[in-house]
């Protein structure tokens, strides 16, 4: 049912992600360079949260579609800038160049940029009423007490320092937080009650976990063609990962753990539809091949 | 009387913009490689002219305080981005090695990152009432339709295509735009009246288009020693400024001229000590020396 659900609001997402991003006005080679790493697909995982979380709570959804669009901003330019040469330096995203191959190291840096200060625009030329704090949370999350110091501590804790305790805080700032801000932002950018801001929030933490764990088990397990990113660029730099510090098995089992947490979290909400769906996507997190 | 408002004000902005850079708790080298470069000093302009505007309208300048640190947070991101190696490379900048001497290009980018995310936070924390206008203000100013894009600008047009308009656009969006959000900006913040915002809006455009043709002339006439940063480093690079487009005294003399219709657009507030000052900033803007 999930795939079907996200498929069904696929073209919806990036209508919008393309209208918020041409409301802009932007033109030239920056413009060119946004709309490819826009257009490079990927699942839309985090627009699709804001969609189902508006649903879970019985909102429009056309409401957080400006706040759905700065998540995928934000994501967009941390995969951009995540690809330089002086980080990551995959030349290959989602199956296709990386921005750097494409437009250059300076665009690529400038165009991620503009990507994270208009996420912002996108919210405060659409946020309506109480949109303050969902729009923070989403600031704190992908700032530097969130995403950004996920990425430092990724790049600088030594490989042989990396335990267990270390690999969850990397993973709960560099991935989890962004995935806090699809759900709990989203509830807070709705007006939400505290109790579901905090069930959501706990939901897209532990979400995050299962998908960053399935994520590096998939990174040694996969070939390039299935996964859509140089298979092995974690490890063949060195990389400690969860599953090459406790094994596969152990790794899988640790996934479909917080997983499970995932689901239980939903337990604050009534059944419904779009309830099933997130459940579905939570078990979709672990049981992925790419 | 503007170097001793400036000199006056400089330890109460330097307080409050590390006040709230520690307000964000960022750990480790993220928070050493921030607080370096917004420790390297500059003359706080920036800042300084929120302060200005508050008490040019009657407000108290802590208001402001919050949005003039996010513009100083924004301005100190773009300085570390463009003395990146892909972008300007500049290894000395305000007199110090730059960032990514210091921490490395991948700590530059990512600190910058936080940097970009985190004035946003500090606008969401800490913006009151109707403050959504003025950081709205300041996210189109930076983003892709300002700031970003003039670094675009003057990253791809070629050297030979370059025309006086072509560099008063260049100007206008890589570091009036960011001084228009200093001024019409802070007065949106504020919750002020159009008239208002419409005159410092222009008196921000013209003190940019003056401030940015004097450092390029500054570029080319002084020493690294009294300009704090590697000299004839964008000529050397082969390129074309105001300066070397029409020639020193041609230079000199529009420099002049946007200085002074800076001045005339304060004709809109009544006499005031601070109304002084902005007028003494606009003529500072291109007679000073460094």
């Amino acid at each position: 049912m999930f795939e079907k659900f996200i498929q069904k609001e696929k073209p919806f997402i990036e209508e919008k992600l393309f209208f918020y991003l041409d409301s802009l006005k932007i033109p030239g080679v920056l413009y060119e360079a946004m709309k490819y790493s826009l257009s490079a697909g990927g699942k839309r995982i985090r627009p699709f949260l804001a969609i189902a979380v508006s649903q879970l709570l019985n909102k429009k959804k056309e409401v957080v579609m400006p706040y759905a669009c700065a998540l995928e901003f934000i994501h967009t330019y941390s995969l951009m800038h995540d690809d330089l040469p002086a980080l990551d330096d995959d030349d290959i995203r989602r199956g296709q160049l990386s921005s750097h191959k494409v437009f250059g190291e300076d665009i690529a840096v400038l165009a991620g940029d503009a990507f994270n200060t208009d996420a912002f625009s996108i919210l405060f030329e659409h946020g309506k009423g109480n949109f303050q704090q969902g729009a923070g949370y989403l600031a704190k999350a992908g700032g530097g007490r969130g995403m950004v110091l996920g990425q430092i501590e990724d790049c600088t804790v030594p490989e042989k320092e990396r335990t267990v305790d270390i690999l969850n805080s990397i993973n709960l700032l560099k991935t989890a937080k962004l995935l806090m801000a699809s759900t709990a932002g989203t509830a807070l950018w709705l007006d939400s009650g505290k109790e579901s801001v905090a069930a959501l929030e706990k939901y897209g933490l532990n979400l995050g976990l299962a998908f960053q764990i399935t994520d590096d088990i998939l990174d040694i397990a996969s070939s390039t063609e299935e996964f859509g990113k140089t298979v092995g660029s974690d490890a063949s730099s060195n990389k400690v990962t969860y599953p090459l510090l406790v094994g596969l098995e152990r790794a899988e089992e640790k996934a479909y753990d917080f997983s499970k947490k995932a689901v239980a979290e939903l337990g604050a909400f009534n059944d419904s539809e779009w309830k099933d769906v997130l459940v579905e996507l939570a078990e979709y997190a672990v049981r992925r091949k790419k």
